[in-house]
């Protein structure tokens, strides 16, 4: 049966380009019959990503099936995995993000977490020098996959490795990264396509922060006047999509990749006491700007208090 | 803070030598504040790999403080760790089970999970040529876990890995593994010290069988007899054993290791019925001898049903 091997829901470069990569290794270097499939439709920065290196768009799956192998990368949480996933046969676990916990394997199986920038990275690092095997794609899916998730090398989450390899690749395809970079952020800040809603989940994450269930969301773009031209929009949609999804607030975060720093939007007080305990800040009108914040993961989530 | 590191509660080889290594590894490699400890006395095969090597024991910790940061090895399973774990600050989990789910982290850590015979043939993997610096002791407990996890070799858990780590190892240190692995299995079935219950204990876990809580023991020895001879009063002990654990039965195995075969203490009917439906076999008397059963990973937990 072949392994299908898939990122997290909302799929972003990583959880779309790492999917291919892995599905590569294993068929083309294991020998095992192996492909990528999507848990979603992939953002306009992973779509332009597949089009640049030349592949069709993985078919796009709802759930699994019991006892289907798969291999998952950049996610080890089940809320952001298909519905029956602990039914099927999970064969490796690859990923760069804290452990949730919730998954459980019927065996021992492979498993790599690092706490590096971008799933890619460690797959490059496990894949070793059989990537001299790899065409073009799948070097030019990490390149892009590491500076997607680093900004360039700007978010705080880059290590030393993700850079070194980011660099080898580059020069390998002959690539000029600063420019290629540019390109990648443009396409990921095109977002005139999504309602409102959509943007609000499209790289979200649920968090309980003392008990309270918030959505934590992030836009990261070159040209956030785009957004932040309809955030009154924006806001009148937060206590819809909040309640649909089981949560008190949503917090958007524009991170200005250029200007590295983020607006936070806050529509009502509720979120301007999470704002203000949270960042230290007062915060009059409806925004919230954060100097130098890039990473939710590292410069969010971590000071994040209900308030 | 001193990062402690440590493997299961009822530490057998490998739990002790693992976290030798990875401390040695931590502080000598990496330069960090590391140290070995264990979460109750070592059996009396790694009794003998301290001795052996010039060990000495471990301190035993009871639990770990909010906040402390730790190292685990040769577990993922909470339940088999110290109780207050999951308010540590976890920086490593290094295994070779099944992942149980259950242990969260506050942020991304590094997990190696390889389907592995042994915790030590991974970590060589990753200490890879800095283990040309390692002392002739942690050279030695990597041996003596891979001998330990794979019986001589003779479990079908060992891979080809395994062995070709162990025979690197056992050449390097001019160590003959044949009466190397007679000498460990000697220390191990010695289990004359040892208390009906205490050897109920020794090597056990505890599974949910078709909603039926078992503890699943096992007594890997040379010497089956000295373990035989006691089965009356193993089997009285049962009943107290498994209430005062929470579980239903116990299963205990003999594994003899020169035999390569298993016995099976049948104490009742309910075990009987377990043991048909799980092997396929009828039981008369009891016990139940296994051909060829080594493994409770590979060999016993996979087939087991409640009967």
């Amino acid at each position: 049966m072949t392994i299908q091997v898939f990122g997290h829901k909302s799929p972003d470069t990583d959880s779309t380009g790492s999917p291919l990569i892995w599905a590569w290794y294993l068929k083309e270097i294991r020998g095992e019959d192996a492909r990528a499939v999507l848990l979603g439709e992939p953002n306009t920065e992973a779509a332009f990503m597949l089009d640049r290196w030349g592949f069709d768009k993985p078919e796009i799956i709802d759930d699994v099936a019991e006892g289907a192998p798969v291999a998952i990368v950049d996610t080890n949480n089940p809320a952001e995995l298909p519905a029956s996933i602990n039914k099927a046969d999970i064969r490796s676990i690859i990923d760069h993000h804290k452990l949730v916990g919730g998954l459980e394997t019927k065996a021992p199986i492979e498993i790599r977490v690092e706490p590096l920038a971008c799933t890619a990275t460690i797959l490059h690092k496990m894949i070793g020098k059989d990537l001299a095997q790899a065409p073009q794609g799948i070097k030019g899916a990490m390149l892009t996959c590491i500076l997607s998730d680093t900004l360039g090398f700007r978010s705080p989450t880059t290590t030393q490795e993700d850079k070194a390899i980011a660099h080898d690749l580059a020069q390998d395809l002959g690539i000029d990264i600063d420019g290629y970079a540019e390109e990648m952020f443009a396409a990921k800040s095109d977002v005139s396509a999504f309602s409102d809603a959509e943007l609000l989940r499209m790289d979200s994450k649920e968090y309980e922060v003392d008990g309270t269930a918030l959505r934590v969301s992030v836009l990261e773009t070159t040209a956030p006047a785009q957004v932040l031209d309809r955030k009154d929009s924006l806001m009148a949609s937060m206590p819809g999509v909040a309640k649909e999804d089981g949560a008190e607030e949503v917090l958007l975060f524009i991170v200005d990749i250029l200007k590295e720093e983020a607006t936070l939007l806050v529509p009502n007080d509720r979120v301007k006491k999470i704002a203000e305990a949270s960042f230290d800040k007062s915060v009059s009108g409806d925004t919230l700007v954060l100097p130098g914040v890039m990473s939710r993961k590292k410069q969010i989530m971590p000071v994040l208090k209900a308030g």
